[in-house]
């Protein structure tokens, strides 16, 4: 089982930063850092960080403020050893010049460790900040396709062993080496090479996040890790069988693919307790915040509507595709009223809550696992370091028992963590 | 008398990576930390990461990797305390929404240490990469006189106490307390306001390297810091009087811009020992690569000359103006031949180069300090680690034995070593 670490502001939980026992900002360098490493004593195949380009203080008041996710993660690798460190960049907002190039400087200075979540970006309240009009979800996909080919192909330019630094004859890099992309596309002019030679992954690993038809064959193209959406195992079985079936047309096996639902567990020595600090939690939330919240992650304005009516029937929106789908589908399952809904969205953003004792969260965690409606789990606390704290103590300890769990790294790379071999350049 | 540390390849000598006591990887995160740890334990205000945009082996082979200038920056945040730290990233290959955003993450993450290079960018060989054509100087400097603006505009749309974290009362952000920047100008038009909070420094510092006419008006009008080029202590001191002497008409004080000529030290323990240093390192350059580094930096191709006449006539060139302008000021008035000029530029690219013992090296830096041509230096050593230590261990304590440099660091942040004041937002 593979274990990745969300973070994003202070914790999933929209009002979690409330408790006692939370840390209250995300800007504060040493508090990131408590948190990697109490993911890399968890023996975590990697941190994640989300990303979005706009501040939104009234849907997302504790997400709002962060540090950038690439200069984030450098201080960390600085600051722990083993675990991957991954960090979501747009396909919308960014050159793949760039975006290649910081990622395989992540790489060497983290050792083999760097991660890229590439997205399409969901919202589009980040165009105006670029002076630009927010693509709409096919052209945002093609683009994103195009932009995945050329930084991997920019990654391999380079030989490993094209730079010699041999003192005795004066040459420093071997020209024959390393050569250009020349990539010309739809979207994209990249001549290349990169300024850095070829990292220690060969290249760093890419995760995706989009739960739409394109985003589906994206990743069943590119990604080595795909994080999802779920809010129900027949569905995430069903997502999860749909993505793996795709693989051997891309000539990529299905172990190469590590699939991590998200889940936000909320874990108390006792269910009672556990139950507990759920109703804590969900005292802390304020109504309209989390209205906006709904409205945004479905897509369209929900304040009008009776919050003790069943949810309303709506479009499926063309931002945050996957969450609007996934939450309405469980609505209409369990009858939910738009209330019903807004307090999970509360908790978890639209995430999936998973509340219990240690032993029960452990037995959910194995049944998704052996049932393979997943390989592993992209675990968002509700809050931090004591909402993390508890799965890491608490939790960790029964994988690693039941034998799902790694008790120590085994590797050097987040590719050693995930299994996943080096690729060599296509190039040389 | 302040100090930074130029840092970009293996080192400023085009072949100082050939030399025994030398590293040659920049690619290294392990061997960038020690150069960054001399520099600290050196006392210097700054290190600085020199950029370009594009892989050129044949002019700059030991010049060509490198990490990406951010990240890197990041990295040694974590594994320094007091030293600032700045990076050369360029206004025409960015935006300034996402420049902004990074530079204030990595004032947070080494709490107020952060300083950026706005550089136009002097060479068009990036433009490729990017899919499109290098602007012309004039538009560059254009470009970048508004990119500046909306860069230091939009550290300035949160006030200080705008993130509260009220536990009590729910409120996590003040609105009232950040703004939208609404930018809309020739180039960019940049909503705002930065998804991160105001920065340590209140603003990272900006240094500008800019030698042209149009690059003097925009350090005058917006750079803490001014890095320049030069070859004769004559013309710094009448480049500085007229840098200096622009700053009243934007109601800035001469002491706020400090003004930093490179200068490539070769210190020997005697002047003899000195001398052999340098002949070494000469004897490692190899006259097809220095005279391809030479056009780069006269901005023609120069292998068609011969070496042993005087350097003929050249028109100034687009790119690395300064540069050019300097060194053939001094060809002409040292009647060089080009070969001359191409051992000197092989030395430190069209830096200035001092060569002496402890004493005379001291001696001339606090010369010019004295009589105004510098407020200080940027140190371009020729190779790393020994040929910094050099300068750290056998100079820079005569600095501080004549009451020139700092003993220790007085404050914590890059404006605290510079004297600059922290500047109040300009909208709360
Ligand atoms: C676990 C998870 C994490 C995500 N993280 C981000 C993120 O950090 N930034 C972002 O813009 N979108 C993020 N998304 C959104 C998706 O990448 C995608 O843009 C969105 O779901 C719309 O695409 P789709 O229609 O393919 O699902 C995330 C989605 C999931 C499921
Ligand atoms: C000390 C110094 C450092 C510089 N560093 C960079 C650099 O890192 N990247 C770059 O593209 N240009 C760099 N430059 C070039 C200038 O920023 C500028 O682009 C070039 O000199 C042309 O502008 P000018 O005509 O105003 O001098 C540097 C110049 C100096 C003097």
């Amino acid at each position: 089982m593979h274990l990745g670490l969300f973070i994003l502001g202070t914790g999933s939980h929209v009002a979690g930063w409330r408790h006692p026992g939370a840390m209250t900002s995300f800007q504060d360098f040493n508090q990131v850092q408590e948190i990697a490493r109490i993911a890399e004593r968890g023996r975590f195949d990697l941190i994640f960080m989300g990303d979005n380009l706009y501040a939104d203080p009234g849907a997302h008041p504790s997400y709002t403020v962060r540090l950038e996710p690439m200069t984030m993660l450098a201080a960390l690798a600085a600051g722990t050893s083993r675990i991957g460190l991954g960090a979501t960049v747009s396909t919308t907002y960014n050159d793949p010049w760039s975006v290649a190039r910081v990622f395989a400087s992540l790489d060497h200075i983290s050792k083999g460790r760097a991660a890229w979540n590439a997205v399409t970006t969901a919202s589009g309240q980040g165009a105006g900040n670029f002076g630009t009009v927010h693509p709409d979800h096919a052209s945002r996909y093609e683009r994103a396709a195009e932009f995945v080919d050329v930084v991997k192909g920019l990654w391999d330019c380079w030989a490993d062993d094209a730079i010699v630094a041999d003192r005795a004859t004066g040459t420093y890099i071997d020209t024959a080496r390393l050569r250009a992309l020349d990539h010309a596309g739809t979207f994209f002019k990249v001549k290349g090479p990169l300024n850095i030679g070829r990292c220690p992954q060969g290249q760093p690993v890419v995760l995706q996040a989009g739960g739409s038809a394109p985003g589906l064959a994206l990743a069943a193209r590119t990604a080595d890790v795909v994080f999802s959406v779920v809010q129900d195992m027949d569905e995430a079985k069903a997502q999860y069988a749909a993505l793996k079936k795709r693989l051997p047309a891309h000539d990529r096996s299905p172990e190469h693919v590590t699939v991590l639902p998200g889940v936000m567990p909320v874990v108390g020595r006792t269910p009672t307790e556990a139950r507990e600090k759920l109703a804590l939690l969900q005292s802390f939330v304020n109504g309209s915040n989390a209205l906006q919240l709904l409205s945004d992650r479905l897509g369209q304005d929900m304040t009008g509507y009776d919050l003790d009516q069943p949810v309303p029937e709506i479009a499926l929106p063309d931002t945050y595709h996957s969450f609007a789908r996934v939450m309405l589908a469980k609505a209409r399952r369990e009858n939910m009223t738009l209330r019903d809904l807004y307090d999970l969205v509360a908790a978890a953003r639209g995430h999936w809550v998973l509340c219990g004792s240690p032993e029960q969260v452990a037995d959910t965690l194995q049944q998704w696992f052996d049932e393979r409606a997943a390989d592993g789990f992209n675990v968002m606390p509700p809050y931090f370091p004591e909402g993390f704290d508890d799965f890491v103590d608490l939790v960790v300890p029964i994988l690693q028992e039941r034998g799902l769990f790694r008790h120590d790294y085994e590797g050097e790379t987040l590719r050693d963590h995930l299994g996943l071999p080096r690729p060599p350049s296509r190039f040389f």
